[in-house]
């Protein structure tokens, strides 16, 4: 038997595993069946939760933590990695600006902001980067951006030529914005947004309308927010002669989006895209025998734009065999063996609760891969 | 590609399918994949629970059900099958005298009877069966078979010539066994009895002091109880010239084995192996693609007797490749590679409560056989 290459390009299992840990847990696997085979690990991600720690582990590079100012306006601890060449920074909003860092029930989307990203991209200019892939999911805020360009040196009056406070609520007094201030190594840069909405700023499909609600806001806020973000647009169409309310994706993030098309060289694409472009996974897949992909759940949704479906339809084009596995499966997963996933296994071995089942990870995907090695060796023979 | 042929010879799936159920969900799930496919459903069983409803599948036989004396002296329905073609009678112990018919917390082993079970076996007599199987794990009994001996016509006597009520308590008071009332056609009967226990009747590694506890016995019914069989075994030896005490078995089901051994002409065999044989799985494996089998559970027992196991050793036998599914997954699973079980997929699709897992067991296995056989038919290509 020829030696075999396999690729494992997982997605992490939130809550359980990265998805460095994911490719190490699958390789012990497979190795107790072909010991002597390749493997190749591409820790995969789709733009949202973990895509700077798998981007960083795809390409041998580093994490960095700083101190920014949070969403609420509190410091938080944030990170940023720098892939393995030194060029290329990945920053999740997220971890600046994100839900996470903000209390249930003391949410409030008029007030937050997204400074804290414009200071992760601050912070990527200063070590003279010129490439950053930047994942917009999980913002707790809908200021339209205008915070992270504040960070970067923008400055937004109202009345008097006062500088506005933070937040989407103070928008709607907003008169002039300056960017002649902004730093210009920001025209250096190109910014590579990982985005998978499609909504335009403002709306029924807009920012306030459909985000709003899960980062705290009631109708009426949203009523507020919405019109904040459309007088907001019209300044920055009349005083930058940028037209980005109607963008689609504009309307990701509470508008970080049409901050983003606004204030920096931005391209705004699907996030699997981008960590397929980046990760080099296509190139490992070429000549491999077996790819394996997964992620915590596997379902019907999983077909838009998920890292197994971004996965097994770059493998299928090179023809490789995938085969994922998963914490969780749910309804519809049959459309996905139409789109190049040949094979979907849960890991979960027996009922337990939750918390056991998250930390016994690793082992239970070592365990199914060992499983489906020794199916593909004997089928082999 | 030639036309597969798949054995399917899983156990039930306790609380959830039967094995026959199982079989149908594999075969949905396979015949995705491979549509013209031949399935052979082999439902299979150790000799414990399920013994009687998988043979009765297997072979296409009936199941009859009956009233008969529980253990505790009151009236329980009770099963027992005939095989497809007519000559064999399968019946398990529990099904009449099983501990599942007493109550916890008024479990009495003193007085609990095998009397129902020896109605069972009577009826298979009416029929005219010569062959019977007979299970006996699950027993709520530690009469030594005096239950299932009387009601088959011997009759026990103490002092006085007075008939012993039912129990074990009441042997302690045996003076006289009347053999000659037994019912004749039970001379001409062969019963092979399902027993993976070794145990003899008395002693340490007795019926009384290793199965009575969980039965309800105390430390000083223990003592009693093992007196009191002690006593009837030497009664049996002098009395009707059959040493029974010491032979290995005797102390399954409180004793029932030394009470068979006593008055029926019976063999003592592995249940895995008596259903090996009356399933007529070994016939079917001959020339089959792939063996599937699977339990509820599957784990470091798995290998001492349960079906999996069984499965995969006449499997092994004749080369074919065995593939287990379990809806649940113990640890120390990986010494059954090298007795014959080639691969083990659990079923659980995620993280639910056991009530949802059970009830929906078919559709878990189908999609994980489906899988399979999507993997399968990768490799082949």
């Amino acid at each position: 038997m020829n030696t075999r290459t396999f690729v494992l390009a997982p997605d992490s299992f939130k809550e359980s595993m990265t998805a460095k840990e994911v490719c190490v847990a699958m390789e012990r696997g497979l190795r107790a069946v072909y010991p002597d085979a390749h493997y190749i690990h591409v820790p995969m991600a789709d733009g949202g939760e973990g895509t700077t720690q798998s981007l960083v582990d795809a390409t041998g590079g580093t994490l960095f933590t700083m101190t920014v100012t949070g969403p609420s306006g509190t410091p938080v601890e944030a990170s940023y990695g720098i892939s393995g060449d030194g060029y290329i920074a990945i920053i999740e909003m997220a971890s600046a600006s994100g839900i996470q860092h903000t209390r249930a029930g003391e949410r409030n989307p008029l007030q937050t902001t997204t400074y804290g990203t414009g200071q992760l991209i601050r912070a990527c200019l200063d070590k003279g980067i010129r490439q950053i892939i930047l994942g917009i999911g999980g913002s707790a805020t809908n200021d339209g951006g205008a915070g992270m360009a504040e960070a970067l040196g923008a400055r937004f009056y109202g009345k008097d030529n006062q500088q506005l406070p933070a937040g989407g609520a103070a928008l709607g007094a907003l008169q002039r914005i300056d960017v002649s201030t902004l730093d210009p190594r920001l025209s250096t840069v190109n910014i590579l947004v990982a985005c998978d909405v499609t909504n335009p700023l403002c709306g029924e499909q807009g920012a306030s309308a459909i985000f709003g609600p899960q980062k705290g806001a009631t109708p009426e806020m949203v009523r507020l927010l919405d019109h904040n973000l459309a007088h907001y647009a019209q300044l920055i169409h009349q005083q930058l002669g940028k037209d980005i309310a109607s963008q689609p994706g504009a309307g990701a993030a509470g508008g970080l989006g049409a901050g983003l098309l606004a204030f920096t060289n931005c391209e705004l694409r699907k996030g699997i895209d981008i960590v397929l472009e980046y990760s080099g996974l296509r190139q490992h897949l070429s000549g491999a025998d077996y790819c394996f992909t997964g992620e915590g759940r596997i379902d019907h949704q999983t077909r838009f734009g998920k890292t197994p479906f971004g996965v097994a339809q770059a493998a299928k084009a090179v023809g490789v065999p995938v085969i994922a596995v998963a914490g969780s499966i749910g309804s519809g997963t049959d459309v996905l063996y139409d789109k190049g996933i040949d094979a979907i296994f849960g890991i979960i071995p027996q009922a337990d609760n939750i918390d056991n089942l998250l930390s016994s990870g690793p082992e239970n995907i070592q365990r199914t891969c060992e499983n489906i090695a020794r199916l593909l060796k004997l089928s082999a023979v």
